[in-house]
């Protein structure tokens, strides 16, 4: 089963075993969601001081807080007397500090030691010590970032590479002004597949006539297979009006967006698990979250201008059912390759055809990540 | 605890961990399920062209398929491009050749590569190389027997050489005429019992006379424990006309059989995973699926006559109820033993009384193909 | 995240490895619970000759027979002959002898072979050797105490150490006769946390103000959290007259305590698996059994004086429902500590105030044994 090896024209994927074996998903925890700035969702989730949410990052229960000044802190989510998890809700409300609930430590919001009992009083005891351990967080683009390296890497270079290379320059990203806008909906999928199967997923377009009609409906540039491969543009088709179910408009195109851009789809990775979607009215985000060597997460918002969302009469449904029907036709043939990957055919993986060669740079950047 | 082991009147078990070790388990994949021809179900249930299953061999998912010709092929499940599961339904009707959902790769019935996508026009792709990877393929008497090893070894010495050991010659075992009955009904049994405590179960009656006395009612030379050993013939008690729930005939013995097979049960083993059953009037066949350490799945069939199973008034009720009730006792057994031998008591093993002896080449024929 | 670890004054806990990995907790079962007398219930359970019940010690299923004389037995729960499990009901009443289902090998109540079809009388077959293997058992204050090792230590050098530790005699123990007792009520709880985790909760009464306020209420003692550290004396508080949920007495103290014992709260565990707290009229007896690395199973007595569960108005609920509700926060705060073992925020443990200081013996015993 090793004779299709040889054939120099293809690209190579990664073998199947990297889609499946607990060593390699732990270095991967270790090496990529440990190491590297994060994306755990939205800031606008925790609009008011003292809300806070419990994200996961790899394994690890995170505690992001609003202080009351607006700033924003992230923490393990771990007493440090005897280890109880602080909060256990997804999230909520706190009132000035967080308390423990096994033996009352409290902290402030900004992680300090401020009680314990029988103990702050004793001699030799420094609080200073006792605060919870702190976890680096950036906001970006109106998204919150963690990174649970002891000295993180740098913020920028990590997430504004993928910008530079596909376009030299910030400014047609900077366009869209991802940060000002509001989530209008939002789906959370759990998918049976290996986390790097949604992202090779959305990085090529070759399965998009099978599996995408609406969508290629709508955009005919995606039904050639080629469309990441050279300039070919990714326009809405003559006569649509809008990136939606029915083709309709049911708002105006996102202020300052250039004519081009006022009819047209582009897609970046932000990596490791942002999946970004421009659209002439609103943007699609994919934030994947690792669950186990053979499933994960995908949160999917829907991002509308802030005064489209306030409106009363707004309504995102015929919006957001085309990206959601394109979202489980993916996350079908996402599940049904992850059947594949652990059969002796697939020992030593498949292959990328040259409309998906770029694919191999994903590869690449993971087996240097585990190195 | 090893005190017994030093009894040479009696013969040892396997060690207890042979029936939950991972490791042994997937040992056992690879050198038996892996590299011995495996029964993965009846011919017949592919009647006509386009027909498919989807069959599962060791953790192998293999399409089964009947070409239009007539002939039966097997490939892994698995798209050369890259990877994804092509049928995931248990079986089907293709309309002459396979498409995979993700990118269209598109296959014959004969497994050659047909078509994909921007691809086939290539210089230098040769679509030779990109056909279905095959899995050999043998019928016996009725029966798909699939073999995942490159280079398997030869079908007839597998198959053969339990019913010559048995018998001399294939004669008595082709009266049967196996391979021209029909299923008039099948049972699926989930077992939560490793494999080779449902053959052990199967291939010796000491157990009979506690376990089985309805059973032993219509056969009562397996009251003694004793039938394997010697030349006792396992015939109908007196007054019972066939082996059924009532002890009535409800159909003619099979034709072409001596007299006393007319009125007589044997059993044979056909390694690794078929249990038949031979019956005046029909055949009781059990396939053996390893599904985990510690549990397997057993499909039953009840084979009869073909003009037998096409009757208006065909009811096999009163020869079913038997044999599954038979069957429900012994998982009751076999699950019970599996419960024992994670225990330290068993770490060394049990035994094998006189009367259960022969099992253990059962055993011997496990570890030589282990080592 | 170490930097804590130089304090002086506080001690260090386990890493928090020891609460969850696979490889530790099997060494805790072979040193710990295969090892050391467990205690698996009271006595009483089994009232007359024939009764048996079948218990968990580690992961070895072990049946507990009354034999006829009145004495208690214990053997493994696997037949000598294939390893079958022999009671599979988690208790039940024998006639006279313990039949395998397999193949009838019968066994008297005290473990001897009986019966074993066509095989008790062949030429140098040894019934003597295939008796069932014991397990040493012993009773003590009406408890059932297991030892799984071929040659176990001396049960009472186990048992009474922690008694004499606290008081440097057994007598104020002897005081309360437990052997006497009775269950009133008993309540399974299945807890998610490492059985260490539930210990530890016993072992301190730091948590006791944050946690338990009813239970405080009652014992003002616990309020101040170093209960445990000096002579403070747990003594119902004025004006209750009893430990129950309304405060109220429904039966007079234990005969024959003192005047202090008959308002008094005191615990102690008797390692590795019981805890026991002593009120004025009525005793509670948690006994642990943990079920994996992250889970345990702690069953909970309440027991009385013999006379008192008799009568026809025996009403435990007011009694109960206190430490019921006690027990219910305790596996809050142990289910919330477990979530964090899991953190690299935990890798090198905790820290124990002084207050609980004294646990740490419990992390060198389980080190000590694990060596």
């Amino acid at each position: 089963m090793t004779a299709a090896r040889s054939e120099a024209s293809f690209v190579q994927t990664l073998p199947g075993r990297y889609y499946y074996e607990p060593a390699i998903y732990e270095r991967e925890l270790a090496r990529i969601f440990s190491e590297m700035w994060v994306c755990v969702g939205r800031a606008d989730r925790l609009p008011s001081g003292g809300m806070y949410c419990a994200v996961t990052v790899g394994t690890e229960s995170v505690l992001v807080i609003r202080d009351r000044d607006g700033s924003l802190r992230a923490f393990f989510n771990v007493c440090r007397h005897r280890g109880a998890r602080l909060c256990s809700a997804a999230s909520g409300q706190l009132k000035g500090s967080i308390q423990c609930r096994y033996h009352a430590w409290t902290y402030g919001l900004d992680g300090r030691l401020l009680g314990a009992p029988n103990v702050l009083d004793l001699a030799g005891f420094d609080r200073a010590t006792y605060g919870l351990f702190p976890v680096a967080l950036e906001v970006w683009e109106g998204l919150i970032w963690l990174n649970l390296a002891p000295e993180p890497a740098s913020f920028v270079a990590q997430v504004h590479a993928p910008i530079l290379e596909r376009f030299g320059t910030l400014e047609p990203f900077q366009r869209y002004h991802m940060g000002d806008l509001r989530s209008g909906t939002s789906i959370t999928y759990e998918v049976q597949a290996n986390w790097k199967l949604v992202l090779e997923n959305f990085l090529e377009c070759y399965h998009c006539a099978p599996m995408h009609p609406e969508f290629c409906a709508l955009l005919p540039g995606f039904k050639s297979g080629q469309i990441y491969a050279g300039d070919e543009s990714a326009s809405l088709a003559e006569g649509i009006e809008a990136f939606s179910m029915s083709g309709k408009a049911s708002r105006s195109p996102l202020p300052g967006l250039s004519e081009t851009e006022a009819r047209s789809y582009y897609g970046i990775v932000v990596s490791p698990n942002v999946l970004l979607n421009f659209l002439p009215d609103h943007l699609v985000m994919h934030t994947l979250f690792p669950t186990s060597p053979t499933t994960c997460q995908v949160v999917c918002d829907w991002l509308f201008a802030a005064d489209e969302v306030a409106r009363p009469d707004f309504h995102p449904q015929d919006t957001v059912e085309i990206f959601d029907l394109v979202n489980r036709q993916d996350w079908e043939v996402c599940e049904l390759t992850q059947l594949g990957m652990f059969s002796r055919a697939y020992a030593s993986g498949g292959v990328y055809v040259p409309a998906e060669a770029h694919i191999r740079e994903l590869a690449d950047f993971i087996l240097s990540r585990l190195a």
